[in-house]
């Protein structure tokens, strides 16, 4: 049997990276034979948990079809989204929380999308229905997944799901899910080492939204006035980008991750549609976001609405 | 709360009315208000196992949106193929075991697709995910789709699931399977008292395949020369829908469910198309497909695969 690869998006994050390894790890159980890979360096924040747990980073690729037929993904199921020669191969499971766009198949397939906070608040699930018992180490990688997309369970993405997942995951990696949990998402607000390119595209995602490309960066900080500081650095950056790869619009969302609120620069010639999209000015190229924290339910759906 | 709809596709075959109808009563088990509707008339197949089970048919209808806002899909997903007015409302959960294409979301959504013969396979699973006891008629109603789905399990779609989930049903259902399999089969094969139209399209789906827009109905047959004995009839029929419609191609599928073999009628520009993707001569308008009963799995990736 030729082996599987599964991997999730690219500018991988903590989901993205521990959910490959955890699906792999339970299809191998399985019977499947299968290998996680990742799109991208592990961030610091997902170094963090990596390490914390004794686990090797995935293998990083950019193409997949040369070594594999067949492939799963997980977080993540848009093409621009995943390896650049995803339709050179067959995707014959897809396990995510996002929504669906710009994905298709020639066949059936097994697609297992839930609305809830984070990918391996699922993959706990799939693991219960085939009996397969979580490992010590894979349960902490979960964990940090979940703490790390729904900011410690704060963000209005977590769900009742998540948070029954995440003590689960807790008791099972033996770690306190509070002290963890914020030791974890504070190893991934370091800015001050990081160059302009490093700080947008860390976890970043095209969406196409209409008749556009919106780009659209996150940054985790525990003081935002260390990017802003910053800004005429990044819009510099963001208007290169956006040149080169035609992007319409470029957003950096900073989020607060203690205080739950964001900003965002905003760079291209629709801002105003993004001032629009909020019922906020922009103002010297950042726009308040007051409460937001989840670019999946509080800035893609907005932005959305406003441009198709 | 607003009431859900959920239905099928359209030109609704046992599984796609029988799924509606056992997912809703899942959905409301659980709190949901939900309805099942379907979007168009039962076939005799469907009829049969409604009289047996005592059910009535859902509602008939073409649109959806002036009723509901929110939308459950059950055995599709492609929007060409769902009600006409489908991009107005919002599809909250998909339970599907077709490929997956022209779908699209803006917010996250339950997606549940297995490759699997029958979508009520799938509901048999969330039952007991969610520890729902299956009521003996509603048992009896997705037996009913999985024989229809499965050829009484002889297509190359059935899986071991889709035959333990039969076996668990009849029990249930309190039926013999081969024997009220036979007895489902036969009650869908009759083509007598039907005009071309209903041939053509009582199971008929528009799929897009390339820059094409192909057509193909199926149809159950005891004896295919009753069929192909209207070829005529048939072809002046399917040149007027096709360009009335645009089809680039329309395809009959003449199935004899005893002796799992099919037939084909091609009408359309493309026909040597269908020749090059099954390396068969098209000969009089029909072409040999030995040992072809499933659409999905032995018609549609062959056709697309000549065609993308």
């Amino acid at each position: 049997m030729d082996k599987l690869l599964i991997f999730g998006h690219q500018s991988p994050d903590t989901d993205a990276i521990t959910s490959a390894i955890s699906f792999s790890y339970l299809q191998n159980q399985l019977g499947k034979v299968t290998e996680p890979v990742a799109l991208g360096e592990a961030t610091d924040e997902t170094q963090y948990a990596l390490d914390y747990f004794s686990t090797k980073a995935p293998r990083v690729v950019d193409t997949v079809a040369e070594e594999a037929e067949e492939v799963m993904l997980v977080d993540h199921n848009e093409a621009q989204q995943s390896a650049s020669d995803i339709d050179k191969v067959k995707v014959v499971a897809v396990v995510d929380h996002h929504r669906i766009a710009n994905f298709q198949t020639a066949d059936p397939v097994y697609y297992r999308a839930e609305p809830v906070g984070c990918t391996n608040t699922i993959i706990l699930k799939l693991f219960k229905e085939h009996n397969v018992e979580v490992p010590k180490d894979i349960a902490g990688l979960m964990l940090s997944a979940i703490i790390s997309d729904t900011l410690l369970l704060k963000s209005p993405t977590c769900t009742e799901e998540d948070e029954k997942a995440a003590k689960e995951l807790a008791d099972l990696a033996g770690v306190d899910l509070e002290k963890y949990g914020k030791e974890l998402l504070k190893a991934g607000t370091n800015t001050s080492d990081k160059n302009a390119d490093q700080i947008l595209n860390s976890d970043a995602k095209n969406f196409p939204m209409g008749d556009f490309t919106v780009r659209i960066g996150q940054v985790n900080v525990v003081d935002a006035q260390e990017v802003l500081d910053r800004k005429e650095e990044l819009l510099k950056e963001m208007a290169s980008q956006s040149s080169a790869n035609s992007y319409d619009l470029f957003l950096l969302v900073i989020t607060n991750v203690l205080e739950s609120d964001s900003v965002a620069i905003v760079y291209g010639e629709e801002r105003n549609r993004v001032a629009n999209a909020f019922g906020k000015d922009i103002v010297e190229d950042t726009i308040l976001l007051e409460n937001v924290v989840s670019r999946k339910k509080q800035v893609v759906p907005q932005l959305t609405k406003e441009l198709s």
